[in-house]
């Protein structure tokens, strides 16, 4: 604080030298001084709105991230523009937006048929779109595919393949990678706010840690950033992560998956049969940990409450440390690329929303894909299966499999034989 | 015949000056007959290979479409090469190749997956592989994006991310597109076997049409292309695809899935209960149609066997012949970007192998993606439910799910109510 204050202090001593250039100086620190307010207003608007959006249910949060998705495609698609060529190709600026909305079509389409699927199946509206979602989506690709080639002009081919490739990664790599973050969404809201906040808090500690301790430059792309930095931030997200997480858990709004109840809030009381990871378990500590322990905070523990979800937890944050900032690596190579600071103005004092986002994306994925493949419970209950059973079987195949069932229930002793007997021969 | 001949001799007529030229002359001919003999040779070796393959089984098909698809990749990706710049930047090769090793790894994984769960699941050093498949996957992905991010090099960053949007553009268009063509043939070879045949078919007579009535241009891509080819062939394409599907669907090796038996070849007598699209239906003729085809063809035909199959063909003929071309048209288009004639030297006396196989990756998704939504019939057998049953569901569960299937049978009239009481009481 002192120091800061002393930098500061220094700063206004140079000012009083009476010189020409001193109404210049007081212009530009009153510059600095504006755009510093700017920054924190809109850093505190940023996430006042979050979390008002967070508490107003699930589906504001979806829509939160269409946006922003849709303003990183627009940055991104707008980098690879040369705006003199472009303006013989008018075409081609719709066709960017058009593979945008074809592409999330798409994707949003398979989540709502997913998550979604028993108000879907019933309405009469819907159903067709749903049944045919593929193929229809395939078509509104197709018509972007012709009318690309068909746009193709003599002297250009090489800036508008250029210009489709490019359109084609930023698809894959932003508008698939938020497609998973809604995903997550509707799993439960801690799998969204858990990695953001990962994220965010690993860019503060880089930044703190950095700050005090950086010495070794860490990567070419980003001369700022320092290994103490990003040692220094991996070692707090994991802490911070472990108690975040743990906190976050122990609320419905956060664990609970969407259903088919979009409009919870986070005062509506939602319920649901939590996720085993969620409950804490009980561990007796080894004795001589206990008596490390002891000796280190002077406290006799000898057995301790963790949910497995806070070793999920750990993971997330390794990855959110270790992996994600090169999400930020590839974005600081893309912008020196094309040689600009920042993606663009869409944030006041920020620069784009692009520079805020650049690790949220691969950590999205990250966190959408292990959870499926490690936290996840099975998806199936007794109402999915017998609605699959009495929609897609022939009633002489539902009694078949109902006899069938017995039977195995039989050999499992689950039901006794001579009871049943008398179904199978109905 | 004639006329070939004519120009033949015409071509010998001017060999016989005793000019300087003619031995050169003589060699450019020989040159010249010596290509249309490889490429002549090249075609036959090409048909006979691939009917052998063809009848070999599906795994084979399965292999020759790997290796071309890695051909393709090898073509394509090649052409965004600067080998100057390359040379600076040993691994930048070597990670095309990941990428497309690891992309294979993901797509081929969830069709091995999806296609032959059960063999999957029984055997215990699969079963981690494929419980996390997409976890591992995913992992192969990040340390290929992490490798590219670490190797960007000052000076080449917009060559370096150029290349790897193309990569990802060729990824999505070739290797996805083509992993859905080995869908295809575990769905059944007529899926393989007959869009293959159109697009080849449209080929052949967009050239023959073009070469007897072509006059207006079609496109300024192709300027060989004429409309009247365009339209001539689709007509062509039309008529052949409803024979040739009526022809293949008789043959069970075509028309059946592969379930367990990858071995089946043409001779192994495969057999399978058909899909009812393949099954001919009945059609009585109206009278004034069954009047108008007697005076046109002089026969009296009032009834006629059609298979659901050749309808659905019909609109894959039409496909063939009006969207896939513009896979053609594309690819044109990318080797006028770069200024080549050929993609590459694959096939002896053709060209690369990308130039022959442009319109099929469009076809091959077309067909997957009509195929799923429009043909294929529910997947669900008694089998697959009790197993989904036994394996997902706790003991619990099971006995719900038996005593509520058993409540709406019963609604149903299936079973008799006096009967099953007993085993709910179980």
């Amino acid at each position: 604080m002192t120091k800061r204050k002393k930098e500061k202090s220094g700063g206004t001593d140079e000012l009083s030298n009476p010189t020409e250039g001193m109404e210049k100086r007081i212009d530009d620190n009153k510059k600095k001084w504006k755009n510093m307010a700017v920054r924190t207003l809109w850093t505190f608007v940023m996430i006042g709105g979050f979390f008002a959006i967070l508490a107003a249910g699930h589906s504001m949060v979806v829509i939160l991230v269409v946006i922003i998705q849709t303003l990183v495609y627009k940055e991104v698609i707008a980098l690879a523009h040369v705006p003199s060529k472009e303006k013989k190709l008018p075409w081609f600026k719709t066709l960017n937006w058009y593979f945008l909305v074809s592409t999330n079509y798409f994707l949003y389409g398979e989540s709502i048929i997913y998550y979604f699927k028993k108000a879907v199946l019933v309405d009469a509206f819907i159903l067709p779109l749903a049944t045919h979602h593929r193929f229809i989506s395939f078509t509104l690709y197709c018509i972007g595919f012709v009318l690309f080639v068909a746009n193709l002009k003599k002297g250009h081919y090489k800036f508008q393949f250029t210009q489709f490739a490019w359109t084609h990664m930023t698809l894959l790599i932003v508008v698939c990678q938020s497609h998973f973050i809604v995903n997550n969404i509707f799993e439960g809201l801690i799998l969204f706010l858990l990695p953001v906040s990962l994220v965010i808090c690993n860019d503060i500690f880089a930044y703190i840690c950095g700050f005090f301790w950086g010495k070794t430059p860490l990567i070419k792309l980003s001369p700022k950033k320092t290994r103490e930095g990003f040692v220094g931030a991996w070692i707090c997200t994991v802490i911070f992560g472990f108690f975040w997480g743990s906190l976050l858990m122990r609320w419905n709004y956060m664990i609970c998956p969407v259903s088919k109840d979009l409009t919870a809030t986070a005062w509506s009381g939602m319920t649901c049969e939590p996720n085993p990871v969620f409950i804490s378990q009980k561990y007796v500590l080894s004795p001589w940990l206990s008596g490390l322990l002891k000796r280190l905070i002077f406290t006799d523990i000898r057995t301790i409450w963790i949910a497995p979800f806070q070793w999920h937890v750990l993971v997330m944050s390794c990855f959110a440390s270790l992996i994600a900032p090169f999400g930020g690596f590839f974005a600081s190579g893309v912008k020196r690329a094309f040689n600009i600071k920042d993606f663009g103005q869409s944030i006041p004092g920020h620069g784009g929303i692009t520079d805020r986002m650049d690790c949220q994306f691969l950590m999205g994925l990250f966190s959408y894909i292990y959870y499926q493949s490690f936290i996840k419970t099975t998806s199936l209950s007794v109402g999915t299966v017998l609605y699959s059973i009495i929609n897609s079987l022939k009633p002489s195949e539902q009694l078949e499999l109902l006899d069938s069932l017995q039977q195995y229930l039989i050999g499992q002793g689950l039901v006794e034989e001579g009871k049943v007997a008398c179904v199978s021969t109905a």
